[in-house]
């Protein structure tokens, strides 16, 4: 039993976050979506606009998860504070993007919410849904099974399923903080961060060409985000790059000799 | 896997009823919900506005859902040929109608379109859902667990659910026939000739004096419906009122010699 949604420890950690979306309908459609479920955090990247009437009409009593909803100018900015991002998108065949599909996406958000991360679901525009650079920031690329002769959901009628899966899963009794965890999982902008730090140490020790390299990168963001490194691990991993720059620092200094 | 939702064993027999929609805007909604999740039999009962190219808009590429819909002018013609009826509804405390959930509604509909049956879930309208009439012709009432704070979701984000929840359950190879059923289960109509039978039955035997006992029916249906009777039963029980009738029936000539 949910008793007070804003409060809940699984619910009111699961931000929604809509990008560049066109029609405030949608958003408003959302925002009901939402609180029908008991989720809260609405965040908005660019949209066409916001503000809007329409959007309150169709998000009917749930005015109040409009008026906390956050407007923002980019998907980092929505998810720096993120620990776990999923991105909701079609079933992709050829790529090697870590997938889940929505019920398993409920079960990995339930774990890390009870573990005090904070999570996004992230949703990209009614055409043309995320753009690469958008898909590389999420850990997981969360689906729904359709159809599949029609398997584009309505933006709305998508963050109802999601939703609906959250609560089904966590309106059992709260996760217990799990044991296992001792240090507290890397935030989103802790990853960029790294991943920043990763990019120049390998064009530093000579490893990465990027001209030549340019996909490599999305590589290693697939495999660092599926081992959901923690904070400790992030300073451990950088350490170990700070000090392999240090060398071929070292080596620069020599050959200018 | 779904290879062609029309013609999928279980989807396919599952039909979406939607009682005196005012917005053609969610009739669209549903019809997109629909397609998106497999389901192609949407039945209309008395919609304020139909065809409507508002519904059209909304339906995006489901248009041959809102084209194959039948607009009927009763629930009961909407669901004379359905052998099992369950209605959306907000989740009721003190009645008992029997309840389940939308994952436990889509159990229901997996076995009985596996054995053949056809399914109606049924929706009320907008604004106020069905009548205690209406939800007598429901073998189940089926509800979507929600936040309690707000609880009434959108009609299309309704049929959503109950529909995803129907396509994660019979994505998976179908299901086999039971070899328990000898008889097909009773349909709608049948059911409804029976209660009628009944009721004139249980009056004729002097059981039942209909200024007094105007919610004994109520029971009856209860109680039969969450029996599932099948055809066979049907006629036996029939047959058994057909007996006791003749008895009174030869009780009154002998009282009027």
């Amino acid at each position: 039993m949910i008793e007070n949604y804003k409060t809940h420890p699984n619910l009111s950690k699961i931000k929604i976050v809509m990008i560049e979306t066109s029609h405030p309908g949608n958003i408003g459609a959302v925002a009901r979506a939402m609180k029908n479920m008991g989720l809260s955090r609405l965040v908005l990247v660019n949209p066409k606009e916001f503000p809007s009437s329409v959007a309150s009409a169709r998000a009917s009593s749930a005015a109040d998860v409009l008026n906390d909803a956050i407007v923002v100018g980019s998907l980092d900015e929505a998810v720096a504070d993120c620990q776990l991002v999923m991105g909701s998108s079609a079933k992709l065949r050829n790529v090697s993007w870590p997938q889940v599909d929505a019920r398993e996406c409920a079960v990995l958000a339930k774990k890390a919410t009870g573990n005090g991360a904070i999570v996004a679901i992230v949703f990209g525009r009614e055409s043309s849904g995320m753009n690469n650079d958008e898909l590389d920031k999420c850990h997981y690329l969360a689906n729904i099974p359709t159809n599949p002769d029609y398997s584009s959901l309505n933006i709305a009628a998508a963050v109802q399923v999601f939703a609906y899966e959250c609560l089904m899963l966590c309106k059992q009794k709260p996760v217990k903080e799990a044991t296992g965890y001792k240090h507290a999982l890397a935030s989103a902008e802790q990853l960029e961060g790294f991943y920043e730090h990763l990019y120049q140490a390998l064009q530093d020790i000579d490893f990465l060409d990027p001209q030549k390299n340019a996909r490599f990168m999305r590589r290693m963001r697939r495999m660092f985000n599926r081992t959901q490194l923690d904070i400790k691990e992030v300073d451990i991993l950088r350490g170990i790059m700070t000090a392999a720059q240090r060398q071929s620092d070292k080596l620069l200094a020599y050959r200018k000799k």
